[in-house]
C-alpha cells in the first residue's frame, strides 16, 4: 500500500480475507447536502453496503493523509465541517503537502480506490459536459478519469442540468463503457428517464461482474459507468425537470448569464423547483447506488 | 498471448519466424459494403498483402474469443452475418462477457493489433471529428486510440463528411503523427486532396518503417496515421463530393436535422449521389492501402 | 539513459552529483525572438539557472539526436539557424529518422526533459485554447502533454491572445494543477494580470517542492503549470493588451479571417502595438521563470 494511504482496520481486514469492498465518496458529506441530513445519509449508505455483504470505505483526505475508511467520529467531522476543501485530481498533492483535510469529489475518490486496490465506486452522479460547450468549454474532470482509471462507478446518471447527450458522446470518445442497469434509457440522477439510449444494458449484477473481469482481466484499462434509475418511488418527472431547467436558460439569457456561470444558477433554480422532493430523492438514489455497488462486488468477489 | 486472444495458424506461424504481419478490420465486412462486394474486396485485401510479402490478419470477435485472422469460412460467416455487433473499445468487454460475434472498427482493431503484437494495420479511412462539433460534440473514439495505442493506421484519410480541418486540429493536439505517403497533401477518402496540407510527407515504405521505429522505438507511444491517396483512375472529384456535401448541409437545415443525426444523413446523400463510383473506389483506395501497409510491414521486419 | 539522447558533460556530471537541473526549450532562440537578441536571452537565461544554483539543460534535436544540454558553439547554430524545425510531440520521430536540426516546443520540451528525468522546466509561456474554438477546435498540444508528462513548467501563463478562461477550464478537465507563484491571479504572459483566479495558489519555492513531490511520490503522474507573473517594471498592462486584442478581433471579422488564421493574426497585431516592449518584457520574464525554475530545482534536490 502506498505511503501516502491509511485503511481503516475493517478495510483492511476486508482486504486480507479478500472480502468485497465498496468506495463511497466524501464531497456528498461534506458539500453535497445539509446537515444533519448528510450525516445520517452517510451513516445508512455505509449500512446499505453492509447489509448487501460488503464493506463499506468512504474515502477522504484527513491532514493529509488519503483515508480508505472512515470511522463514526471522522464521519461527523466530515459532516459538520466548514473548513474542508473540494479535492479532485489535481488538489490531492495540495492536500498531502499542506496536509489539509478534504473532501473527494468523483475523480479523486476514483483515483484513491484504485491506488487502494478497490474496483467498485458508488455515488449519486457523475460530472459531465456542461450546457452552453462553446462558450465555456467546461467538462468535468470525472468523465477524463473515466477514461484512464480502472474503478466501476455506480450513479444515477450524471445531472440534468448539464447537457446528457454531449455527455454521452464524450463518454464514447473517450472509450467508457456506459451501462443502464435493467432498463434500456440512461437515467438522468432525478429522473428515470433522460431521452438518451444508453450504449449497453446489463440486468444483474452478475452480469455487470462478468463485464468487468472482461474488461480489466483483458487489460483494458479505465472506468465504467453503471447508470442505475433512482428508485420510482422517490424519483422526479422528466418534464418537471426539464420545464425548470428551460425556464432557468431563459432566465439566464435575460440575466445576461454566460459561460460558467450558467451550470451554478441552472442548479439552484432547480432546486427551488424541487426543493422537498429533489432532497428525498437524492437521499435515496445514493442508497440504491450503494446497494447495487456492494451487490456487483460480492459478484466480483466469488 | 493474452488468454481472450486466438491466433490463427498462419499468424501463429508469421510471429514464430518473424515475418511481417499487416492487421485488417472486420466492420468493413460486416457493416462497411453490401454482399457479396465485401466478401470479394475482404478476400482481394488479404491476397494483396500476400502478394506484398506479409501475412494478412483479419481482426474480429467470434463467440466472445478475440480472432487474430479469420478462416475462409470466418470470413464469409461475417461477410453474410445480420446478427453481429459493431464494437470499438468500449464494447469489447460485453461481447467478450456475453460471448457474442462482433465486427472491429477502426479503434477495436488498434486495441487488438496491439494486444496481439501487430503494429501495422490497414482499412479504408479513419473517423474524426464530426461537422457541426458546437452542437453534437461528436468525435470519433478513432482519435482517441491513436492518441495512445500504439498501431500505425494505413488510410486513405477520414471521410469527406467529417470536419477535415478540425480533424486534423484534434489529431496535433493529441501528438498523432499525421503523414501523407507520396504526397502533400492529406487525402479525403474518395478524394485525393482534401484542401489540407498534411503535417508531414514520406515518399518510400522504408521511409515510414525508419519513422516508426524511431517513434516507438524511443517510447513515443501511440498511433500514426498514414494517409494514402486513393488510386487516381478510381478516386472521385473534390468538388463534385463538397458539392454534395453542401447541398445535404443546407438541405438538412430545411429539414430540422440537428447535432449526431447529421452525419448519417451526410452519409447517405453523398452515397446516393456518387453510388456506383462511389463503392468502386471504396474497393479500389482499401486495397492499395493494404498493399502499402503490407510493404511497410516488409520494410520494418528487414 | 536512452540510446537517442546526448546529455552535456555538464548535465551528466549533474545527474552523477545528485546536483539540481532546469530544463529549458529551444523554440524560444530559433522561432521565438530575433537574432541577436535570441542568443543574449538563452545566455542569460542559463546563466539565470546557473546564479540560483542548478545545471541548464537547453534542449534541441541536432542531426536527429536528442540533446539534453547545449554547448556555446550549439546555442549559437540554433539562434542563427534559419533551416531549423519546430517540433512537437508528433514530429519528434520525424527529426530523429530524417537526421534533421529540430526547436523543442513546450511540449516536445518535457518530453525529452521526463526521458533524461529532469522534472523543472522554464519557458516563457505555454500554448492553450485558441478564440474561435467552436469554429477552430484549435487546442496546443501543450495542454495534452502536461495531461500526462510529469514535468513542471515554470512560465509566465498562457499567451493573452489565447482564450484564457477556456484554457483553465481544460488544465481542469486534464487534471492538471495550475498554481499561481505568490499570487492569486493566473498571469497572462506579458500581464501581471488576466482576470482569472489561479485555482492553487503556493508563496516559496520549497511549498512547490513540496507540492510536486507529494504528486510523484503518489504515482499521480503529469504535468504541473507554474504561473510566475512577469517582473512589474517590464510587464505590460492588461487593459492594454486586451484593448489590442478586441480592436483586431474586430479587424478579423471585417477581413474574414476565421479558424486557424485568427491566431497568428491577433498574436501580429499584438506585437504591432507593443514591439518594443513587449520584446523586453519577453526577456525579463523568460530570465524570471528561470530564476524561479533554479529555485525549485533546488528545493527539490535538498
Ligand atoms: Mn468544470
Ligand atoms: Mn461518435
Ligand atoms: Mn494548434
Amino acid at each position: 500500500m502506498s505511503e501516502f494511504i491509511d485503511l481503516a482496520p475493517e478495510v483492511a481486514e476486508a482486504f486480507a480475507s479478500g472480502a468485497p469492498v465498496v468506495a463511497l465518496e466524501s464531497t456528498i458529506i461534506s458539500h453535497g447536502m445539509p446537515y444533519p441530513q448528510n450525516l445520517e445519509t452517510a451513516q445508512a449508505v455505509e449500512q446499505d453496503v453492509r447489509d448487501n455483504g460488503a464493506i463499506p470505505a468512504t474515502i477522504a483526505v484527513i491532514g493529509g493523509r488519503c483515508k480508505i475508511g472512515l470511522s463514526p467520529d471522522e464521519l461527523e467531522y466530515f459532516a459538520k465541517g466548514t473548513d474542508i476543501l473540494k479535492l479532485s485530481r489535481r488538489d490531492i498533492p495540495y492536500a498531502i503537502a499542506k496536509k489539509c483535510d478534504g473532501a473527494t469529489t468523483v475523480s479523486a475518490t476514483m483515483i484513491l480506490a484504485e491506488k487502494a486496490g478497490i474496483s467498485i465506486f458508488a455515488t449519486g452522479g457523475i460530472g459531465g459536459v456542461h450546457r452552453e460547450l462553446a462558450t465555456s468549454f467546461d467538462i468535468s474532470a470525472d468523465l477524463t478519469e473515466l477514461g484512464k482509471t480502472s474503478v466501476a462507478v455506480v450513479c444515477a446518471g450524471a445531472k440534468a442540468i448539464l447537457d446528457i447527450p454531449m455527455t454521452l458522446e464524450h463518454l464514447e470518445t473517450l472509450g467508457v463503457p456506459v451501462i443502464a442497469y435493467g432498463t434500456d434509457e440512461f437515467p438522468a440522477f432525478y429522473t428515470v428517464k433522460s431521452g438518451q439510449k444508453a450504449p449497453l444494458r446489463l440486468d444483474s449484477p452478475e452480469q455487470i461482474a462478468d463485464f468487468l473481469s472482461a474488461k480489466w482481466d483483458f487489460g483494458l484499462e479505465g472506468g465504467v459507468v453503471i447508470g442505475n434509475p433512482p428508485p420510482a418511488d422517490k424519483a422526479l418527472a422528466l418534464e418537471a425537470i426539464e420545464h425548470a431547467i428551460d425556464s432557468a436558460l431563459v432566465e439566464a439569457k435575460g440575466l445576461n448569464i454566460h459561460g460558467r456561470e450558467v451550470t451554478p444558477f441552472l442548479l439552484q433554480r432547480v432546486t427551488q423547483h424541487t426543493k422537498g422532493k429533489s432532497l428525498e430523492a437524492n437521499i435515496a438514489l445514493v442508497r440504491n447506488n450503494a446497494r447495487l455497488a456492494a451487490q456487483i462486488a460480492v459478484a466480483r468477489a466469488k
